[in-house]
């Protein structure tokens, strides 16, 4: 408690600009806690500290720049016409529910006024915090590859999603109505076959086979191409040899082209260029090449670590600023025998409920504690009674049906809310049984203009 | 059938541009159908003629601006986040299935080609036919009043209601931001109480009061305004008057304020100039007063019936174009003892049906029979446990939770498809057990340019 104790005050002198306050009188009211990002470990973090019994001790206020937390790993299946956004979305203020103790915002941080202890909003307001919790995630990293930006689809956000079913849908339609469409019209290139890729390129194949065949049958699938393209020599990196092999041969019997070793030079509107010097004409060119630390990290003038990654400590606080904590893709642990934490899903979702605990240890007068990390394994799935499935360190693995089914159970475990959990069980059952995908319709959100966030 | 076959070549040789086909040899090959639009009427017609038994006699072509029929009855659950989306929408091409002698064509309709008998697409295409069936539907009538195109939600499209829904809890968000939101941030001005706007209000007013209430414990919700607007002197013009006063009251219960006998001369950007000369500041214009038929009926050159209807006869045939049917809202039957009838679903749906069995009759060399219309009475709902329904002419009718349930049932068993049906079910179970709604999250689909339709 003592150490703790003073690093706390040490702190507090530094912020000499802060408003005077004794320190004190300023215990005895709840710490104001705010929470950057709600993705898995800013979601983590909340549901940690929305207990009733924190109220009086943590005033929380959750910032992220939409009202909902997606649940990513799901994002291919919106992608693929087999789930419906909000299927995969969870209100925040549902989380939240009727706790007074935590709040909402809606918004974009766009800095911290590091000695008023203030974030900044890009609507120019400020919240301010005693202790801070940075959970921004990570965004698409397109390694300085030449018109990812301008030409590449990806899967972050649930509009991301919705965008690529429509111009999938919309691809299909152009080819059936006119003969003479452009090249690669109907040629789908993923690049990337880490699970995202794997799940996505496997998902369409699927969808084109199962479904849209039916739906066009005026149309020649097998002029459908599915490239995926990974600059390993297997997919799945960071999996077992034998699970890679798995999963190659499993997209190979789903049609999905895999070119392996191979990278890509530059994304263009028409295509992409590999780095073999090939040109595949491509009219969809989905990026999930891997991600980069949120901007945020880079912004706040933080030390920096691994990547770009916000530099942490053991206990999860930032090097030299121990009032602010950082979880999940947009940190890394730099000190210990831990660190940096691969950037994955349970690690987000560890970090921030360790994160959360740390405040109300520090709040008790409670030594921190190093945070550890619990590696369950991992797994991806391929397509339809096909996945992978892999013990820590890869000792134990499973392929087929029954990782498929594990695969299946977990992801609905994990889906945030009752709602959604029985609305995705409900799909998912009626898809298997019928090999239909009913979340077809395109359209976009149009409304009058529209003066809002 | 002799008088048909008069008809017939009379009319064939009319058309003296069209590619000389001898009538007999033509004849033995299917009858080229296509057909306009894929509402009610559309889609009546489409399920008639997709019977497999009708291949060889029929080759039809549904053509749409959308690739789904859009279930508008309960677009308004959309706007309200009762319902996704995906939820109240049916693919075509699913519709269709693997029948080959009917397809789809996206596209939008631009005009047809009499001479030739060819419809004139926006892409420049052309899709010959023999027999033309026009069932594009209705739009937003805006009675002249300005300011409604620019500034008001309407729900005709799925776009439409994912838009509202958007705008809508965006205006929550900002309310609860910024205490100084502007004027008429929180209140909601619905135009017209016939069935959409009793319902909309009806369920913005649950909305506020069983969800968002929870949702924003930091705003007063007495803050929430609804307004319904209506001209005539009592909601749900044309049900029976006791209805009409049970709707009011059941409005009144649920926090809308109503507005009769008034009109609108204006909608802005601030709010509605009503005509008694009050201002209402307000942010959410919905624009429920009324429909108009398609503006293809107007730029096809075709005779026009009351209220810029394309005049059809008895057995739903344009005057002087004996080739061309037309259907629901963009029609009406100008002789016998029926028409005009009202611009309702059940109306286009009996009319798409009866179209497209005076295909198959005609085909069949078989008289053309009238249209009955079989009315069925009429339901609306107010909120959870209210509703009306009322018999034919009103001689029965009865208020409530029978009518409640009786209209939920109604639409669920009109809800086109299963997996529709029993999503719906499932979602309208779960909230009416624990008064919450899902649909909450907010995104527009975004993604790179596209060049497709």
């Amino acid at each position: 408690m003592d150490t703790h104790a003073t690093t706390l005050r040490a702190d507090r002198q530094r912020s000499a600009a802060r408003p005077a306050q004794p320190v004190r009188a300023r215990w005895a009211q709840p710490t104001r806690v705010v929470l950057i990002g709600a993705g898995f470990g800013g979601l983590a973090a909340l549901r940690e500290l929305r207990r009733r019994r924190v109220a009086g001790q943590i005033d929380l206020t959750v910032i992220d720049e939409v009202n909902h937390h997606t649940f990513q790993p799901l994002l291919y299946q919106v992608a693929t016409a087999g789930l419906q956004p909000q299927d995969v979305a969870h209100s925040i203020r549902g989380v939240i529910g009727s706790r007074t103790h935590v709040g909402f915002r809606l918004g974009r941080v766009v800095g911290v006024d590091w000695p008023r202890r203030e974030v900044r909003l890009a609507d120019g307001d400020r919240v301010p915090y005693d202790r801070l919790v940075i959970a921004a995630g990570a965004v698409t990293n397109d390694f300085g590859v030449p018109g990812v930006t301008e030409h590449a689809f990806v899967l972050k956000q649930l509009g991301d999603a919705a965008a690529l079913r429509n111009h999938i849908l919309r691809r299909f339609e152009e080819a059936s109505a006119h003969a003479s469409h452009p090249e690669g019209t109907l040629t789908f290139v993923v690049v990337g076959a880490g699970p995202t890729g794997v799940e996505l390129s496997g998902a369409l194949a699927e969808l084109t086979t199962h479904v849209l065949a039916k739906d066009f049958p005026e149309l020649d699938t097998r002029q459908v191409r599915i490239l995926l393209v990974e600059r390993d020599d297997l997919p799945l990196p960071g999996y077992r040899p034998r699970n890679r092999r798995y999963a190659r041969a499993r997209l190979a019997d789903r049609g999905v082209e895999v070119a392996l070793a191979t990278g890509v030079r530059e994304v263009r509107g028409t295509g992409v260029l590999l780095n073999d010097g090939r040109i595949v004409a491509s009219r969809t060119v989905v990026w999930a090449a891997g991600v980069r630390p949120h901007p945020l990290a880079e912004a706040l003038d933080l030390p920096l670590g691994p990547g770009g990654r916000i530099a942490i400590d053991a206990t999860l606080r930032v090097h030299g600023r121990p009032e602010v904590l950082a979880v999940g893709d947009v940190a890394a642990v730099t000190e210990g025998p831990e660190g940096p934490h691969p950037q994955l899903a349970p690690v987000a979702l560890q970090q921030g409920r360790h994160a959360a605990r740390e405040l109300l240890r520090e709040r008790a007068g409670e030594p921190p504690r190093p945070f550890g990390y619990v590696d369950k394994g991992k797994m991806a799935t391929i397509g339809r009674s096909a996945a992978v499935a892999e013990s820590p360190g890869g000792r134990l693995a499973v392929r087929g049906f029954v990782a498929w089914v594990a695969w299946l159970l977990l992801h609905v475990a994990f889906l945030v809310g009752f709602r959604n959990r029985a609305s995705v069980l409900f799909t998912w059952a009626y898809s298997y049984l019928t090999y239909d995908q009913s979340a077809r319709a395109v359209f976009e959100a149009r409304g009058v203009a529209d003066g809002g966030p």
